[in-house]
């Protein structure tokens, strides 16, 4: 047998100076107030709740996470439902609230089979369920004793809501609804939850009633047997394989040979069918739809800045560990230059750094706008007119606010998904060839991020809606009929001055560069207006113009919802002045950065001149790197997100990559189970059965 | 039991048109040569080979790749194993040529453990052993008696080898070297085919010679028994756990605990220890060297474009069978519109088009450079007098030559394989939702390739390589000493013309597009120059304009080759006007919508006007993308990939689409055997054994 001296392995140290060292270092040469920035970010309750979760959830083995990236999809599926049985137990021994049972998904770090039935089929069924089907679907349903999901997306049809095939014909013979696949292409697809966990299904399929289409509408669909678990008569049900990632999660696909449902399977808050008269009700206020819809968004835009900083933590701490070669211009004598000291790395990661926290204020900011509007609208359509203190103005500014919102928010759902998904690659392969290590916990949080630039409107598509919206804004300020809200306010500015010129003092002034932003956006859209309204050329061709008037848009956004964040009374109050100065440099790297890298724009638009460019490239942004770049381990820190939750080597809190990485290479991997016999004329694979191996 | 009418999803069909219709439209509508075109690119006889190879590996059983998506990595790795071992069979049985043994491994579409025996082992053995080592070792290999592998990279170290930290010690009393690994980061990691396969290694460890380093050398180092294959004493060797693609392979760690080997181990054709006299003798020609790694380079900018052509074809048929809206000009009676003709999907894919063939032509370019000037040098240094022909002023010439190649050799291959890794990803998520299924074929490609941005040098760290040069090369010129080769006139030209300023055609003559490439990178040499030699800035400020310059002059050598390679007599001799005519449009494509991504550099350089740039945007790349549209699917067939090496439901040539994916996930998707227990109170995952189910 081989030998090697007993504990030599496990004595060898990583050469100096070591990990934890280093970042010790990095957090001695900073005053950062970590503490007091993770509460202004994520609020002192959250974190304490998120560490009494954590306690309880680590512990358990069923909650193990070093076999995720090893096993097959068969085992990976098996093993997350057991998770989210385990993690519903646990919610109804400790009566979670929603918002613990959804942190403590997070810090489980993967969705499970039960995330569709926890999120869209509940919220479907209380939102358009009447109260007749609370009772029927949806009690049963909290109480986990039917198990569901939304089916909407089909094999054909994704974005194009409209163009779904599944069908639902009233029968007014025996008031019931027919559910129908007409073609393959009707197969519903990507239903999650759907593929071997959910007995029953939202179903969105067109109402047809009498030969007449009214559109796609939800109804609940029993699939499979409660008992037997068995697909009911007439449908074909199963998983749709593997996907780059969300490997645990049941996506499924869903058709359906003729199945009758009762008249009460038809959601029908909003929309009914009457059983008597054989006819269609439209829904009374359809905006408040759109109101869930930009919720969702805002979420995104808040998530998309917690994923990023996932990233751009781990990047971080393993750029301020990893050393390699020495600085060109040091002396010979100097040892190997932490890789975070090289402007090459920085310009990758603190713009990232910056951009996590602008998207986290960002998404805020919606939110906050999104819940006044909420409850305005709701004291406006209250019955009791004492409550309503809104008069029909009132209510159509807000209306006007809640378009502005939604608009927006398709537009910076876009940018800021699309900016944590590739912001996520950027910071793997700024951790060199390590990043590419499962262990680094990059690679599978990207893989698992990904569907966020597609669904809920996919990335390029939803520009449109924004780029619509301008061109409608637009027009209704040439007309003279100005809404008054933000974006009418900044077209309007644009108009006035336009002549005159821009003279926006971006270097030195900061609300100038809001207000640069500001204009760019308005350049676009009248230059937008002109192609499309005066020149009257084809939608399509200007697609790609639409795309670049989004981003700029949201880009704005963006700037001003971190600007505001950095100036509000609330922020002074909360941090000291140290620790504020560092934000607000945060913000001028995130606004002067993307500046820069949009310089085309600008320039066209006037709202700079070149040299104002040359400079921010050459001085201004160099300068906020190396005065950011202190304070880059703090500022990661302050996002406060827990060892256990990153699950990677490189990004652990205490520096010690290389430790870890041997560890879980040589203790946590299975295939070092494996003895190969390799060579090749022998068929066999293997010397021995597994485990009978000498590592 | 759950029933459906007998062949009733069999029986389902797509709604039409059928994609396989529309595929038979797109190629009716173009007349672009799809044969000659193949040939041209890849010659008849590898055509034919790759068909007669397809032929024999398609029908056995261990090349099927139908469950690569769903096992984990212990199955996936000794799968890989096994098809390794059927190929070498299949090699010795037909004799195939090594260009065959690629072309099958190719085919397969995985890596497997033998690759980096069959590369780098040999390949290291073979240039770097002396005849007496060829005997001991090459043969060997050859032969797979003995199995190998290449160990440079640490886990502390990868870019900067000169910061390797084993050491492999001369000891002059037994004439042997000591291997040794004094830390843990020693640990060599990363090494391809070590992990569970390879029983020997080539070992780069510091040469120490009485205390004295003489830098990295090469040793050939047996690290398991020939018979147990298990590790010999003082070798702690094992795999270094999942990583986000590859895991076919057997990436692997070794530490050595002093370890004795002989003298005859250190592979000493160009460097040797005397044994008698214990002094160490230094090689004769390093330059040899860098003409391998030169040829690496060219590989992977060749290997890049048809990378590339992989995610293009599958997104370029999908996009043309995928429907989705209709055009928002249209009459509201049309159908919906192939994804294809929407600009925001075609300013994504076609450029994308235009670009693997420019990597294709320069790669090519750069192989018929390297090969014109190894064949001058091995006619210089030729010891037979008559064969020499060439003086020491074309030696010089040719060396001048090589270090234009290796230097730009170096930015090629960043900027090639950053367009390919990035490219795959535009082309998943041009396919929307998709994309994202593994059985879309791109993200399982992409996965594997990203390696290739890291490795044979960091893309960023490789374009300070390029940056030195041209600064040397910019100097030589200031100084009155031009080299004569490319780099060296296109500076001239630009200093000779700078105060004349330029005024390029870049609209009109396509020899101005290239003459505005090389002005923009000279532009940026002179300015980084000025950076460094008068304002004396750090190496370290300056690496973010070293990149842009890099990127930059990568670029310009792009826009060269692929200019030549479509001007050139060859292609007009191997294909007709109109076929000739479509690749002279990519070229424009890829060089203009460079140009306009890149337009502040132009502008600031003097290049083109602000106008012309523009105008570019607006109009020239619109139009090119109207003018290639109809081409699209005949230029991807023209790569002639096979379905099966495509392994995509998205790419398929005959355009089933939505058949395969339905199929795919109803008949290979073992995930379908499960059936849940799906409640959370009860603790069992399944309601019966696997294979039970009825899907």
């Amino acid at each position: 047998m081989p030998t090697l001296p007993p504990n030599w392995v496990k004595a060898l140290k990583p050469s100096g100076p070591q990990g934890s060292e280093l970042l010790q270092q990095e957090r001695a040469q900073s005053n950062v107030d970590v503490e007091r920035l993770s509460e202004l970010l994520h609020t002192k309750k959250t974190l304490e709740r998120r560490a009494s979760l954590l306690a309880l959830l680590q512990p358990e083995r069923v909650f193990d996470k070093s076999q995720n990236h090893t096993l097959g999809r068969v085992e990976r599926l098996q093993r997350s439902l057991g998770k989210a049985k385990r993690l519903q137990q646990l919610a109804e021994e400790h009566k979670w609230s929603m918002a613990e049972l959804h942190a403590a998904n997070d810090l489980i770090g993967e969705p499970t089979p039960y995330a569709l039935h926890a999120s869209m089929f509940l919220v479907t069924l209380r939102e358009q369920g009447t109260p007749e089907q609370h009772k029927l679907f949806l009690e049963r349903a909290e109480r986990y004793e039917i198990i569901g999901c939304y089916a909407q997306t089909e094999l054909g049809h994704g974005s194009n809501v409209r163009g779904l095939e599944t069908t639902a014909t009233w029968n007014s013979n025996d008031k019931t609804f027919t559910i129908n696949s007409p073609t393959l292409t009707a197969s519903k697809w990507w239903i999650g939850s759907l593929g071997r966990t959910a007995n029953h299904a939202v179903v969105m399929a067109q109402l047809l009633i009498e030969g007449k289409n009214y559109g796609p509408h939800p109804f609940v669909v029993q699939v499979r047997d409660l008992e037997t678990h068995q697909p009911l008569d007439n449908v074909y049900v199963g998983d749709i394989g593997p996907k780059f990632g969300y490997n645990t999660m049941d996506n499924g696909f869903l058709l359906f040979n003729n199945v009758k449902i009762p008249h009460v399977n038809m959601l029908a808050r909003f929309c009914q069918v009457d059983k008597e008269k054989n006819h269609y009700t439209k829904p009374a206020m359809p905006s408040l739809v759109f109101g869930t819809m930009t919720w969702v968004r805002a979420n995104i835009v808040l998530d998309a800045g917690g994923v990023l900083a996932r990233g751009v933590t781990i990047a971080t701490r393993y750029c301020a560990v990893r050393r390699q070669f020495q600085d060109h211009d040091a002396d010979s004598r100097a040892g190997e230059t932490q890789v975070l000291n090289y402007k090459m790395v920085q310009v990758r990661l603190l713009p990232l750094l910056a951009s996590m926290y602008a998207l986290h204020f960002t998404g805020r900011g919606m939110m906050r706008l999104y819940e006044e509007n909420q409850s305005r609208m709701k004291a406006a359509s209250s019955p009791d007119q004492e409550l309503r203190g809104a008069g029909p103005e009132q209510l159509r500014a807000g209306a006007n606010l809640l378009a502005d919102l939604h608009a927006t928010s398709c537009g910076l759902k876009a940018l800021a998904s699309t900016t944590a998904g590739e912001g996520l690659e950027i910071c793997r392969r700024a951790c060199g060839g390590h990043g590419y290590s499962s262990y680094s916990g990059i690679g599978p949080a990207y893989a698992d991020y990904l569907p966020t630039l597609t669904w809920e409107g996919d990335n390029y598509m939803l520009t449109q809606q924004v780029a619509r919206y301008l061109l409608k804004s637009a027009r209704a300020i040439l007309a003279g009929k100005p809404t008054g809200n933000d974006t009418s306010q900044i077209l309007q500015v644009y108009l006035d001055r336009r002549d005159k010129g821009a003279s926006f003092d971006v270097l030195d002034e900061d609300k100038d560069i809001v207000a640069a932003f500001a204009w760019r956006t308005a350049h676009l859209t009248f230059e937008a207006l002109k192609h499309r309204d005066a020149e009257q050329r084809s939608w399509n061709s200007l697609l790609v113009d639409f795309w670049r008037l989004s981003t700029a848009h949201s880009q704005y956004l963006i700037v001003k919802n971190f600007y505001e964040a950095v100036s509000s009374p609330q922020l002074s109050a909360a941090l000291d002045p140290e620790t504020k100065g560092v934000l607000h440099q945060l913000f001028r790297l995130f606004s002067l950065h993307t500046l820069e890298r949009e310089a085309s724009e600008f320039f066209a638009s006037g709202a700079v001149t070149v040299r104002q460019i040359a400079l921010t490239r050459t001085t201004a942004v160099l300068n906020l790197l190396d005065e950011i770049r202190p304070h880059a381990v703090r500022l990661v820190d302050a996002w406060a997100i827990p060892d256990w939750h990153l699950d990677s080597s490189l990004g652990r809190y205490d520096g010690k990559v290389y430790e870890d990485l041997f560890r879980r290479a040589s203790e946590e991997n299975p295939v070092n189970d494996l003895v190969f016999d390799p060579y090749p004329w022998n068929s066999a694979l293997l010397k021995y059965e597994p485990a009978k191996s000498k590592l």
